[in-house]
């Protein structure tokens, strides 16, 4: 097989036989196949898409180019999530307690598992690493061995991609990142199940966001991709549903790190944001439904969720996640008390009185970035504490003077800039407008 | 400029900046914009084509990459020739003579130059050079200031690219030849384009190929190209037409270096085949009436070129193209005469009666490459006497034992496969096909 023959025939629009997608990867990591052939394929592959069967294939190759967490038998459920990432997109940390508890009472200890692989911010969307290390000595850098431990312990283990796991897909998501090969679905959806096949699951539920905040902005995108991800899952033998949520305005209350933490432990003692309430109820009763394994009706499920909502159980398992990885949540409870001294609290109040029409997810997510909330290159350090608390959200009545925002900044941030700007990331109308729901769409 | 956000301007199908394109060309000598960037975009461009002002612009660039023939005045036309390749595609050798000898009569000594920058054989097609080497001692390695003083006195010259001619184009060629993004009509025009204007031309007569052994398999297709290459020549002001001429069987007699240089003799002596001998006529009669600017009418030029076809002055051109550059006639005559000792002639004759109906270019190219003609790469070493004369043409009556083709092959080549092959690659019909033109169509 020659390389060049290869990008051919792809440029050509044809499908390639699992011989072919192997030598590429194979040869791509000898150096056999270059970075100038992989890219020119790749792009290739933007344009002329994949077949299933290329997908799954891809994937399976990239997944295969790692390790695999290893266990001993079946006799539990291993579960994941995975969402393609918004602004304010913090369910994962909710899940982990609230799936755990809930999944205890309806099944008993130990029968649902969720090893969590995790990502991080990059652009102007957040990853749920960076949230939890902004509780004091947490840290995401396991070993398998480690993570496998805290799987038995607790039910769960959160942490980042390493070198073991799938480094094909690591070397080639770096070359996307600099060619301009990103945005081409069967890329963004090999990509993503070569690391869910890492975790030998049984079962993933997809959060497949739309809107301004969002990678596909249209909801035919998304569903496409939502369906992809299934039947990439399901060809691997994993249990898949994906649920297309909105994410045209922040998720929940809080944007930035340190306030998203805070807003979860408040959403566990009872202050539940509407569209955040929604989001992680019905993901966390597709989880069970899926560990269920058909066993449990779907609104057992969904009640078992809602009443570990603000139960003593899914706290203390919230506390344990950060606890054994190294995190004080007392010193978090501490830090969450006082604002450091080079931080101050801008309030931006409505200029006008009617409701609030829309929150420009994108703008917000770009504007955390700009005050050093977020990274513009994977390599930029991310500072915890700044972000916005939104007080009120999209439906909202508001008159003028309300505060629309509270903001944690920098004490040197130009305030006038961040007013202006929420003049217009945030609109208010006379009429209120219908409310819209979280959950756009199932594929179950 | 970042290189991964121009790659994905490409990507969506816009139009590049004069200033866009002289970051990617400049960035990409410099080592900024990486091979697997360049790879990308000239993937995007695959795909997403050029616009004429950005094909306009990248040529100039790979152009001013190098050098430029340098030329105190404009008092003579300085016109050269481009084919697209084919088989058997031997005018260049019979243009310099012609045109020469033509030129003078009509204008006047010294008054029209031809400055050749030609190619070497790849894959299925044959190059200029080779053609040219196979003659004892001539060689194309000519220094710019050896081709200028050549082209003063003789007032031709033939050689290779060279380092200094659109280096750019070199480099970039080598990356698209193994990323599979040749075959773009932009990065081919620019490619051609880019040599051509370090030249230095004032006129200039493409000769498009079309058909089996042809890169453009449609005329439709070797007409857009034909258009872009004029309309790029011109916006630098230079003259030019195109000629569509067909190529589905090789052209003229020969096929392969040394007897495509004897069946050129022997057309300036008069056996005259007469597709190739309308080629000829046509290109000589395009590139006469652009050196005449506007002077001279088409019949007045065609006449002279059809005088000279067979006369002294255009063999004595024949002779200098050689001599000029170190090749002996002499010892090319001898050779002539008696064929080495490890070489033989087959001839394989017509199985049944009837007409030539087709003779396959595209694999009678490709067999001359695997008899060690041609080249695969271009690193591989060509066998110049190996060759086909094709005694019977399309349209020619043939009875079973005619000699349809006389093969110069190495002894220790297998002859029955040579003879199949040909019983293939021959077609022969009972009735016969209405011949057709040479010319397919013109560009002026």
């Amino acid at each position: 097989m020659q390389p060049s023959e290869i990008i051919s025939k792809k440029k050509r629009g044809e499908e390639h036989s699992s011989e072919e997608l192997a030598f590429i990867l194979k040869s791509f990591l000898s150096g056999e196949f270059a970075d100038f052939q992989m890219s020119a394929w790749l792009m290739a592959v933007c344009f002329k898409g994949m077949t299933l069967p290329e997908m799954v294939e891809w994937t399976q190759l990239m997944w295969k180019s790692g390790i695999t967490f290893q266990r001993s038998n079946r006799s539990s459920f291993w579960v994941d999530k995975h969402s393609t990432g918004g602004v304010g997109d913090k369910p994962s940390l909710l899940l982990v307690p609230l799936v755990s508890a809930a999944a205890e009472r309806l099944m008993g200890k130990g029968k649902v598992k969720l090893p969590m692989v995790s990502g991080r911010g990059l652009g102007h969307t957040g990853g749920t690493l960076d949230k939890l290390e902004s509780v004091p000595g947490f840290s995401s850098k396991l070993t398998v061995e480690s993570a496998l431990k805290l799987l038995e312990q607790n039910g769960f283990f959160m942490m980042g991609q390493t070198e073991e796991i799938a480094p094909a897909d690591r070397r080639i998501y770096a070359l996307r990142d600099v060619t301009s090969t990103v945005d081409s679905l069967p890329l963004i959806v090999s990509s993503i199940m070569s690391k869910k096949l890492s975790e030998n699951l049984d079962g993933i539920v997809f959060d497949v966001k739309v809107g301004r905040g969002a990678f596909m902005k249209t909801q035919s995108q998304a569903s496409e991709l939502a369906r992809a991800l299934v039947s990439v899952a399901r060809a691997n033998k994993i249990e898949a549903t994906a649920l297309l949520t909105r994410m045209d305005e922040p998720l929940g209350i809080a944007v930035g790190n340190f306030l998203e933490v805070e807003e979860c432990w408040d959403f566990l003692n009872g202050k539940q944001e509407e569209g955040l309430k929604e989001c992680i109820t019905e993901m966390a009763t597709e989880m069970l439904l899926l560990a269920s394994q058909g066993k449990i009706n779907r609104q057992t499920c969904l009640e078992a969720c809602q009443e570990e909502l603000s139960k003593t159980r899914s706290q203390d398992m919230f506390k344990l996640m950060f606890e054994s990885q190294g995190g004080s949540w007392q010193e978090f409870q501490i830090a969450r008390g006082k604002l450091p001294a080079f931080y101050t609290t801008l309030s931006v109040k409505a200029q006008q009185s009617g409701y609030v029409s829309s929150i420009d997810a994108l703008e917000v997510g770009l504007l955390l970035n700009r005050i050093g909330g977020g990274r513009k290159k994977p390599s930029d350090k991310v500072d915890p504490r700044v972000g916005f608390r939104f007080l009120k959200k999209v439906g909202d009545p508001v008159s003028v003077g309300d505060v629309l925002v509270e903001c944690i900044i920098k004490k040197e941030e130009h305030e006038e800039p961040i007013k202006e700007f929420f003049g217009k990331a945030i609109r208010i109308t006379k009429e209120k407008l219908e409310a819209k729901a979280i959950i756009l769409e199932k594929v179950l």
